[in-house]
């Protein structure tokens, strides 16, 4: 075994984005969404759920007197937004930002500990319990999210001092963890160290990294089963009682060894935070047996278990996987991060193998989930994602409690915001890989990116108009003529594509291999390619074996999935049945949402009005009328006030 | 105010049912149920959740050394299945079961302490804490039980013990409850000693029990809330710390005054019972501010709250009510003692003022529900009855998880199978009332029914073959001719129904209110009615704005409503869209689940093959076929496995 040979993605320093749609988002995390977060990690938002986060660090780093307050992975918020910041110095310079960045950091390297070991929870509440509870207590998570953060502020700043407190942090791990005498034979409850290790060891070339990033995986899931007999050790005390995190060993994948898990269970961010790891490894070490339980994880969830907005999850207990088929619309978890983790998956997945399904689905999750989860203000999220809403429902009904009609300022367990908040920020990652001298496009997103070939600087200029016209056009830079391959993305919702070489037809399908037009050529400086993808409005459907979309369609168009909302349609969404040859109408309303393309159709409505106060009728017949609906984007929903919204509708 | 003139049900043993379809279950329970209850409750099912019930009772009457086991409300379940046992001797003589209630009584007597006080779970384990925790542990609960099952002893034998014990518990609680200074001004978590209180009223004639009971309903849901302030006064301890019984205050109806509530909120099971209460109360005061509430709650439930099989309850959390049009068929809680509840209410309902729908919704009840909940061999029951069911999510998704696909031998919260018991044992009462000359028939059970008019006995000879012919046949046994009024109800389903008087067409139109067509007349010896309820299959539709039923219908016959099953026709029953002009077959299939009436109806079903793998799909025409498909009656699913289940069923 040996490493595979992958495409990489640029360093984000190396990506300017430049669009239309998109640019809107990333002033949006740099000039509110990062900066309130801040906010909010110094509880300094009023009405919001406190955090406390900043304090701990503060507390435990001997700056002031308290108490540690919050959930035991309070830390891992600090981390996350750190990240973010990262992401936002590298691609723009900021001195304030970076010199409130730099505080943070002294202010955890202080609550770091001698041997290295960086937890405000154990450091101040339970000192004596260290590594005693990976099954609940999310130690080596926070560790993850710090590294990931320090790796990302030293690629941003070329500054080390956080980035040797994370190599103390991981050295400290390592002594403590690993095959050897006295070291603990265990794995973190929920995985994120194992993708971190090998970022730590991307950034130091330090194998042991790695090597420990593959020690996790490949102990989860081993019989005896460590989380018993660590709770055994400790007493049998449980952190949190009303879940089952010990015992219920598919929550946390523990349930079989990674390489044989064929399905997704347990707990949805968990498995594809795992899986993000799995492939990391599997990329470094050519271990072809891990990839292949890629794969099938892969598979099971896009063709079994994944939402037509990229969303997963179709459990409120243990924010888990279910069953094959199983995707409750109104149930839904379907929680933000767990899209944002997917998105991880499938952004490696794609560096491994070019496959088009893996970026089709990054783009889904990405035009659908991860965007409706913030609100245009930048200040309100969504930790859970519904495909349908009845505010009613979530107020009385408990079994639609964890449905929020509204997005709400900060959460107690306040994962989600600042992991929209540090994905955002690092979207430029996303459009391009490298490998050898093939570019691949896997998002079309305005850019001005440059990468080396031959020592040479080569320029890409990527202008494009989604998410709602299909067209893109690229335009080649370089000061001299240049082979290279330009791999350009067929998304798999699109039919009709078109690729014109500098206005010449190209007949990309003699050289499209598993969704990509691989263009190989000599290319000088303003050669362009233009891409135009046809979107129109298509009436999706499910799988005949999903339960709640049998009967139903969801309209999507390019990428974007449509919704109906009462804002535009009235209440009671359930009474609107789509004609089947219904005409659709696409326009777009440049004051509605901050500039959305909505669709009309025309539908049969079914009236109450005149049923009466009976429960139920016999033979009776339903009057109906014809009406026009309105679709808006399924991300823009909940920007207009409380009410209903659905994205599967009833058709005839 | 005064007493109200109301129909009363006529002493059970002055009924005797004779009947093709209930003679059967009457058997079961008297034969199987009961004795199988008695060995559950003795703990010797083997496999099934452990009872201790009895054994509370005889360590806490000194007969035995050990300690208490169950839930805070044990003792409910050997009161109810005493309660059942009266029945049973009520209506046949069976000296072995007798002793063995005698036996059981001298126990209980025994754990009745000097002061009246019963309860075995305050006895032996929190003796100091007697009377400090309404809002969670059931103490009047149990007494009303207790009362119930005295009453029910005392009139089927004649025997005094178990009544003494009753009104010495009675005057136990009336010295402690009660407007008087030093006595507690509260009400039980759960309503119960309400309704048994005026039973006890009606035995002994002693108006305190009345008046007692007036207090426990008007107490209920002042301010400030009594469930609050004995939790302050108990240091804030919790029974259930899992629920919010003490806080939230809709939970138990404490809400608003009982007098204000329109809409049924909280536990299903606590509403009915506390609006059989009400009404009792209403009845023998002549209070109408209390019976428009009734009235209010009644309307409330069955035209926005009751699922079509006569279930209520629609969400597990809680099991409780959530709001109007909210049925989901697949999470509906719809408990068993919930719909024995409401047809409790129904049935007080019904002796206030005759009014067919209280008997359309008694006869829906009894018909779907309750006789669902209770499996052929009368050893299984289910506890949550819903309208559909896919066993691979009850098993796999934790909001189905209170969802059974197969009945259960015991639970360890057992309120349901001796309730089932105690109701069935009781059936007879149900069939008729009577107020001054005229005798109400409410439901269509083969009997033989004696009751008195100016001290001369008639009797009256029911011959039904329900429910799955509309042919009844009355006949009246009298020495002399005399002159009543027989009330035959119109059931709401029935159109085109025929009444002949002595084999002469009669015009029931001209005399009918209200759902009853009253028939006059000096009858003499051998006078018959025939009716004739033409049964014919019903495309039932839910309101339109029941999210849960919108293009869907549920087929009913007569009072039966009927369901797909599996076994029947397959799993995926979510891919079956029945036609809309489709002819319906009916066929009694002799050997089917004890023999029942099966229809047959052409569908469309959604093929699955060859769709493949892809979960979502742009524009694909789904591929159905015509198949014919096979319903069931609701209460006959799952006795042949587990499978799939649904009564609701898209439509074109």
């Amino acid at each position: 075994m040996g490493k595979l040979v992958i495409s990489r993605p640029l360093p984000l320093k190396q990506i300017n984005i430049v669009d239309d749609f998109w640019s809107g988002y990333i002033q949006l995390v740099r000039n509110i969404v990062v900066p309130y977060q801040w906010e909010a990690l110094n509880d300094r938002v009023e009405g919001a759920e406190p955090s406390h986060a900043i304090r701990n660090f503060r507390i435990a780093g001997g700056l002031e007197q308290g108490e540690f307050y919050g959930m035991v992975f309070q830390d891992s918020d600090v981390a996350k937004w750190l990240e973010a910041v990262s992401y936002l110095l590298e691609t723009g310079k900021d001195p304030d930002l970076e010199r409130v960045a730099d505080e943070v950091i002294e202010t955890i390297a202080r609550a770091q500990q001698a041997d290295g070991y960086l937890n405000t929870y154990f450091t101040l509440k339970e000192p004596k319990m260290k590594w005693t509870n990976l099954a609940e207590c999310h130690e080596l998570y926070c560790a993850g999210h710090m590294i990931e953060a320090a790796v990302a502020y030293y690629y941003a700043t070329g500054k080390r001092r956080i980035l040797d407190v994370a190599c103390r942090l991981a050295d400290c791990i390592d002594n403590v963890f690993g095959p050897g005498e006295g070291k603990i034979q265990g794995y973190d409850g929920h995985q994120e160290i194992e993708l971190a290790l090998v970022k730590l060891y991307h950034v130091t070339g330090d194998q042991k990294y790695l090597l420990l990033s593959q020690f996790f995986l490949d102990e989860r899931g081993k019989d005896p089963n460590f989380y018993e007999m660590e709770y055994r050790r400790r007493n049998q005390t449980k952190h949190f009682p009303m879940l089952d995190m010990v015992f219920d060993r598919s929550y946390s994948q523990a349930h079989l060894p990674v390489r044989e898990q064929q399905s997704a269970e347990g707990h949805a961010v968990r498995i594809v935070y795992m899986c993000s790891g799995m492939a990391d490894v599997a990329a470094e070490t050519g271990d072809l047996e891990l990839l292949k339980a890629c794969r099938d994880l892969w598979n099971n969830i896009v063709s079994k278990r994944m939402y037509i907005t990229g969303a997963i999850g179709s459990m409120a207990h243990g924010e888990s996987f279910s069953l094959d088929y199983d995707l409750p619309n109104d149930t839904a978890y379907a929680e933000t991060c767990a899209s944002i983790g997917l998105i991880f998956f499938a952004h490696r997945m794609l560096q491994i193998e070019a496959k088009g399904e893996y970026a089709d689905v990054m783009e889904q999750a990405l035009y659908n989930t991860v965007i409706s989860s913030i609100s245009r203000d930048g200040k309100h999220f969504f930790y859970v994602n519904p495909l349908e809403v009845w505010p009613e429902a979530s107020d009385r009904n408990k079994g639609f409690s964890h449905v929020k009609p509204e997005r709400q300022g900060w959460f107690g367990c306040a994962c989600c915001p600042p992991n929209i908040a540090r994905f955002l920020a690092s979207l430029g990652r996303y459009i391009y890989t490298v490998k050898e001298r093939t570019i691949y496009t896997h998002l079309y997103v305005g850019s001005e990116m440059i990468f080396d070939i031959d020592d040479q600087k080569v320029r890409l200029t990527q202008q494009s108009q989604f998410p709602w016209k299909g067209n893109v056009r690229f335009e080649v830079s370089t000061e001299q003529e240049m082979e290279f391959t330009l791999a350009m993305r067929i998304p798999g919702w699109s039919t009709g594509a078109v690729i014109r070489v500098n206005g010449a037809l190209w007949q990309w399908e003699d050289s499209v291999v598993d969704g990509f037009a691989y263009i190989q050529r000599k290319w000088q400086l303003g050669d362009t390619i233009e891409l135009d993808l046809p979107m129109l409005v298509s009436c999706m459907k499910g799988h005949p074996l999903v339960r709640e979309t049998i009967g139903k369609v969801a309209l999507q168009r390019g990428p974007i999935v449509y919704c109906l909302e009462e804002a535009d349609n009235g209440a009671n969404l359930h009474q609107i049945k789509l004609k089947q040859q219904s005409e659709q109408n696409v326009s777009f309303d440049e004051d509605l949402l901050g500039g959305v393309l909505t669709i009309t159709a025309s539908a049969q409505r079914v009236q109450s009005d005149d049923w009466g106060e009976q429960l139920y009728k016999a033979n009776e017949e339903i009057t109906t009328e014809s009406v026009t609906v309105t679709f808006i984007p399924y991300f823009a929903w909940a920007n207009r006030g409380r009410g209903e919204m659905t994205v599967w509708v009833r058709t005839e």
